[in-house]
């Protein structure tokens, strides 16, 4: 850690008191960038995901833009069911579609945990050219998707509000889901691992549709799976999970040993201490649609959000990913108000 | 109250131990009943809402076919943005369509504070023939949207999973956005009093989308609306709040005085009686993707959920509305399961 100029996200996530509060943003490489956008014009999705350089590019435009103090990889979390062999179209404004999902056990034939190195190799390519570009300027963040969420979009085969028949295919078909839920994890595993080996500084596992699922069945469909990454990861980088709307089992999150818990902005911060108990780090929880606020409230409400996590384990984020019609200075004042903020 | 056979819902809402817990279903009339979409093929979506013969026959079918403990007017919450002057298309399996929604000072003229009498008597007559139709065999439950989530669709001008035009709007147009909600209020008070009026024996106010505020916001964009409603109503019928996904505003939900409150399936009943507090009534909260299991998984479960509620000041439903996929026998096990549940 000593070539980072700025290593005060890594310095939280282990446990530290630090000067500051950290500060990122989800989707931070993204939409609300003209930059981001003038290459989005000239490049397909998939295109600017397996090239290296171009994928260098857009993850390090918002820590020259904005000024976080730490880099995510641009990427997707449907390159790990595109490498296990299912087809992926990823059509800009209309979301993921996988024109062959999984409903049966002769779909899952289809499907394999393949050797990362062959099929996933163009991200530790971008992680090791990203590394070398930042040059230690701040840390680099990698990630995946928890087996859950991956599931949803296998299953389900394009995006939805509830994912209804990914949950009937969990409910009715349990083996054949769990078959499938430790598929992706083992291939998740040997991702993270191999985005570490090329110089990932942290992991975050991001379980967009946790929220969808019951407690009881978010332990037994997605949380004994992010534990088995957890534990696979945790000796090796620090780990952080982000399940939106899980707040519920915040608790059983937090006893995983990850070092961070990501939460959304429909929690306060007090609460979320209270449940997640005093030791683990807490990232969020800006409500991402309040970036579209003039700046004064912006400020005033960033403000309000570190006066109520007291500087105390936290990492300063959005409690979702930033939407595309944020202009690009109100993303400016939420990364610079955290900055200047005082305890 | 003494003219009903099965007045169960009534008496729990009224704080009374009942011999057994009542049970209805969140969309009861609706996808999922063949003899509903027999009816569907025939007729356009307001021209059901609109024509109380078909009003009606629709209300009673889950009576007739589920045994549910009380029908649940057949109605939408967009008939409210409708009487207040917006043009509102339902095309079915796309859903609501607001061609000219709110967007500014200039677009609010365009809307007012209707006479209930004139522009949603059609309600009135369907809720006077259904009480006649069901002469007394369960109560009816009216409804309407909360102010909240009628503004997300007046703004919005369509559905959305992040309702983030609407949001933005409330952010950087405050005044605006409370002119309006007042508005809605207003409106959904003399609504709601005209249903009662009519006969409708209990009022559930839906906000489906309250879960998308923070805690701050929900009560000073939601929160503040609905007292006023519950307010105006609670000494003609019982209310009930059911705001999606606030389980962080239980409290402030119990104080306002409701009757009683929904919950969805993403909180434990333990967890909801502890936020809520001990006297109020709390409705749900099986998943309602559950009901697509098989149908031992489903009884067992229900009776899990039964056990949690320990039979204390609880309604059986579902967490949200039934899915148009469950199979109808599946949705009498949930009823039946829940109706020959012995504490």
């Amino acid at each position: 850690m000593s070539d980072l100029k700025n290593d005060l996200l890594l310095r939280v996530l282990r446990g530290e008191k630090t000067e500051r509060t950290p500060v990122w943003m989800m989707r931070q490489a993204g939409r609300y960038l003209p930059e981001y956008m003038k290459l989005r014009e000239k490049y397909g999705f998939f295109e600017r995901v397996q090239t290296p350089a171009l994928a260098c590019e857009i993850t390090i435009q918002p820590v020259d833009i904005i000024g976080v103090d730490a880099a995510i990889l641009f990427s997707d979390i449907l390159v790990v069911p595109q490498a296990m062999g299912l087809e992926v179209q990823l059509i800009e404004s209309k979301g993921p579609i996988l024109p062959a999902p999984i409903k049966t056990a002769n779909d899952l034939k289809r499907v394999r945990v393949p050797d990362v190195n062959e099929t996933l190799h163009y991200v530790f390519d971008a992680i090791k050219l990203i590394k070398q570009e930042l040059n230690g300027r701040v840390p680099l963040i990698g990630f995946a998707g928890a087996p859950w969420t991956i599931l949803c979009y296998m299953v389900q085969g394009k995006g939805s509000k509830t994912f209804d028949e990914a949950k009937e295919f969990c409910y009715t078909q349990p083996e054949l889901a769990h078959q499938l839920l430790q598929m992706i994890t083992d291939t998740t595993i040997a991702y993270l691992k191999g985005q570490a080996e090329a110089g990932a500084d942290t992991i975050q596992i991001f379980d967009s549709w946790g929220g969808l699922l019951s407690p009881q069945d978010f332990e037994i469909i997605s949380l004994q799976y992010i534990r088995q990454i957890v534990d696979a990861l945790k000796d090796i980088v620090p780990t952080i999970i982000f399940a939106k709307g899980a707040w519920h089992s915040l608790d059983s999150m937090a006893a995983t040993g990850a070092h961070g818990l990501g939460i959304d902005w429909c929690i306060k911060p007090q609460m979320a201490r209270q449940l997640a108990g005093s030791n683990i780090v807490l990232q969020g929880n800006f409500d991402p649609a309040k970036l579209l606020s003039p700046i004064p409230v912006i400020q005033k409400e960033v403000k309000e959000m570190m006066d109520a996590f007291e500087g105390n384990h936290h990492v300063a984020n959005l409690g979702h990913g930033i939407l595309p019609n944020v202009p690009v200075e109100h993303a400016k004042a939420f990364v610079d108000t955290v900055k200047e903020y005082q305890v």
